[in-house]
């Protein structure tokens, strides 16, 4: 058999050349560590340890035995769409008509089709730095400018208007997280109506990542639909849910970009897995359990503020919400690689260097996740601590 | 509560403006039919009537309720790579090493790998017409120029290396199918032999979409892999392992592209669904099964061939594999969409007109799918017969 090689050999192309997450090599790290009979804790994982709530896998497990499971409606299965609809009014007190709501494989999904509805090649997409690194990898690989605004503690890590004028001026959206990954920050309700107020005067998408919400220290997190009808809420059952491996996520988005959004769906995606549909609908109604959740990230959160400032990590964003830690180790190290890469050696945690969120000063960062058992945590601040830093 | 409305509203973008799939319109309009009380046959799905199969099930169920089901490897689950590996050992004797071998959220997603990993903003690349419609679609919203060959029935509408030449001198990659969607013809050894060796001398990648390999009527489909390791080959659960909903497929990629794919799929994906690849390992031990399902659609396929000339449809692909029959109707019409609107509403029947695969001469087309149960299809050839077309 002749394996024909070509002669001038194509290319892989520019565009594809996008950054990895770094973090996936400190899972890699943590699981040789574990595969050669180390004991590791886990906080560099932005996930949930729990599994999916009980009422979703027992809806699973039926479905599974009963249904066919094939391609549902590109947009999503009317029972899913209503019972997002009902969390709105339930959870937020907000009245969002289930005709605005796009169910879609994970956030994943929802950001890409953000950005293709409403962006063409060459258009500038403002966002604060440090921020989940898929944003800016995703908008890269589709043609788009990622124009990240360096934003400081004094604003909770969050980009303002001012900042947008001065460093985005052209910029065609602008993309904010609230809860954000990895700092926890929050935007205040003057905040994001400054910046609902600023995209709308110059025209400019608002796209806001509410994947955290349910997950928050202070009170509920309003959504931005309190605020207007016309910024793209994405949203997931990945955290709050408890429900990464599924892959669901939802978007909400304003009446003009409803038609773009199905069609790309129907082309990118066909339609979200049926079996975590169906789960989905059982998670909208499991609020007990997720709070017992939410309950034990407050106490991980509590147990990691008091004690971690003692182990030297004294320079921590403020954690509104989401399961995670952002310590500014400056003291410490300059490269927060090496810095994570000697922890784990030496004390068995595994934690992500913070250049993967923040490409200028993340050798300076690290974040830790104690999305964990509430024990690991414990045991992860008096090793922290013994090891002195 | 002031909702705040932009002065300037922006727009939706132009690349996000791609057709829709307008089987989902007839589907549309034979739901309302059931719903309102009428009898619908569907050959307008393109998907298997049977879940998936008992094994896949049986391993969904149990990992539902055994693990905590997370995000997993980028590239999938070793255990479901592995599997797929010792698949093209099994079933086609071919040695495939599980490195090149990444786990998609259907094949939807190694389509968008494929293009965002190979090719740059502005590259042609050239695909056959009629076609399934999310190619050109995609590639238009990557802002990737399809050039669509006019296939003709002697090629079995498949492209020619003479015709891209011809038509697309300076593509950048080929994307073709076989078994194809919507014609079920296949590409034969000397023909796709002459099109690695053109993309070889040209320099261009060649994509092969083997989603409907399992399903054939003459013999089974070789992989192009058997004459190449630099194709991109696109492959699926969707369709001969019946397991559309679950959204999960694979790819096998050149060396080059391994990487590259490997951070793209982080970014767009983090990972397919883990119970649909759970259920994925299982599926590839369930040919018994599987193979069960290809011979209903091997009979389903023999009763139209037989009857559907009775009922004046003639003029067939000459349908290898898949479960599509696609039907020159220019003897009846010269608008498919009016032709099948008609059909539904006088037989009962529903199937998809040509013009999603083919913009040009999709309007005397239509395309016939046989995955249903046999019994329908019975009946189906029964009421065309009696409509007299």
């Amino acid at each position: 058999m002749s394996i024909a090689r070509p002669a001038v050999p194509p290319q892989p192309s520019r565009r594809g050349a996008i950054d990895p997450f770094y973090v996936m090599e400190v899972m890699k790290a943590a699981a040789a560590r574990a595969a050669a009979g180390g004991d590791v804790i886990h906080m560099e994982v932005g996930q949930p340890s729990t599994p999916a709530p009980q009422a979703a896998i027992k809806a699973a497990v039926a479905a599974a035995q009963r249904e066919p499971l094939g391609y549902t409606l590109a947009l999503g299965i009317p029972e899913l769409r209503a019972a997002i609809a009902r969390h709105y009014r339930d959870y937020y007190g907000l009245d969002v008509p289930m005709e605005r709501i796009v169910v879609t494989t994970g956030s994943s999904a929802g950001f890409q089709l953000a950005f293709l509805s409403a962006f063409d090649a060459g258009d500038m997409v403002a966002l604060g730095e440090p921020a989940y690194p898929a944003y800016r990898n995703i908008l890269k690989a589709l043609d788009l400018v990622p124009a990240m605004i360096v934003t400081e503690l004094e604003t909770r890590f969050q980009p303002t208007p001012a900042q947008i004028a001065a460093q985005a001026p052209q910029a065609r959206g602008v993309l904010v997280a609230s809860p954000a990954n990895p700092t926890g920050t929050m935007l205040g309700e003057p905040e994001m109506r400054a910046l609902v107020d600023d995209c709308a005067a110059h025209g400019r998408w608002l796209i806001v990542d509410e994947i955290y919400h349910g997950i928050t220290y202070g009170g509920r997190a309003q959504s931005v639909l309190a605020l207007t009808d016309q910024a793209i809420v994405i949203n997931s059952f990945s955290k709050y849910f408890s429900m990464t491996g599924w892959r669901l996520g939802w978007m909400v988005v304003p009446e003009a970009l409803l038609r773009p959004i199905e069609c790309l769906t129907q082309n990118f995606y066909i339609s979200a897995p049926g079996i975590s549909q169906v789960a989905g609908v059982a998670a909208l109604s499991a609020y007990d359990e997720l709070e017992a959740n939410v309950a034990r990230y407050a106490k991980n959160r509590e147990i990691l503020l008091n004690d971690l400032p003692q182990a030297g990590f004294d320079r921590l964003a403020p954690a509104d919400g989401a399961f995670y830690l952002y310590a500014d180790i400056s003291r410490f190290t300059n490269d927060a690689a090496a810095f994570c890469q000697r922890m784990l050696a030496e004390t068995g945690i595994a934690a992500t260097p913070g250049f993967d969120f923040d490409r200028g000063r993340g050798h300076y960062f690290m974040r830790f996740s104690f999305a964990g058992a509430t024990d690991r945590m414990i045991e992860a601040a008096k090793r922290l601590k013994a090891w002195g830093k």
